[in-house]
């Protein structure tokens, strides 16, 4: 993996991917999408425009009873591992930025944990498969499911200020 | 840990504590809460009605340029770990429910990566120091944090039915 640096971009003094010390997570399915590397919307508010024929997530087979409840047209939080990018940056410049930011500033895929969120509406359930269609993800197809949870507003929704 | 099983309750063949094999997190920060273990509210709506005086992110060193772009005031999700629960349940009976139910079709920290969202309101921030005061948060005090998003409405909220 290239650690090059763009113009005002800081890495960490030591590289999250080799160091981390914390649990491992475990990769529980994967979300199926159209789309390749190289070729994916920029977020999922593009992916639902550009649609997303065909999205769903897939669970190993042993965790298929964990769907027990769902159903369809509920919205449901998708956490995933975007395992492709570096995950020492601190301070980076993404394309559309004007300058350098925190890498808690922003969205990026490029972070110490790299766990990307989507907040989708199930369209399809097959809980005995483990199987689970959505209405749209903006990710790599087979990118690594770690945990998908019921979004609930009083929960998943900032307070007023 | 214990291993028991209420009745309806199913456990996976394999514990992800012990056999996950993906990578390993990395804890970037610890929150602070007044919340003890036994004594936490149940979601982040009741902690907000109880009050939180004094929660907060706290970054270890290495990360606080992370935070360089955020704004008091600014809506941000935070993903922590809630390392105290069981990994190994797919099917579970939380006090509240009539009966058990999917573990992705619940927000229960019993999960088989324990990774919590809370979406919260930023009260102040010492970004040089890696502090982040928060408005409520509803975990142990001391809950390992593994990362911080802006919370961004077009692609938080779900999207209409």
């Amino acid at each position: 993996m290239s650690h090059d640096l763009r113009d005002g971009e800081i890495a960490l003094p030591f590289d999250p991917a080799e160091t981390a010390d914390g649990p491992r997570v475990a990769f529980i399915g994967r979300i199926r999408s159209p789309w390749q590397p190289g070729a994916a919307p920029r977020n999922i508010r593009k992916a639902r425009e550009a649609g997303c024929d065909g999205a769903r997530v897939e669970l190993a087979p042993a965790y298929a009873p964990g769907l027990t409840g769902l159903a369809v047209g509920q919205p449901i939080v998708l956490l995933y591992w975007m395992d492709r990018g570096r995950r020492d940056l601190i301070l980076q410049r993404p394309g559309h930025a004007d300058g350098p930011r925190g890498t808690f500033a922003l969205r990026s895929p490029v972070r110490p944990n790299p766990v990307a969120l989507a907040t989708v509406r199930i369209t399809a359930l097959d809980a005995a498969r483990g199987i689970v269609g959505i209405d749209a993800i903006d990710c790599y197809d087979s990118t690594p499911l770690i945990d998908l949870k019921p979004w609930i507003p009083t929960i998943d929704s900032p307070p007023q200020s």
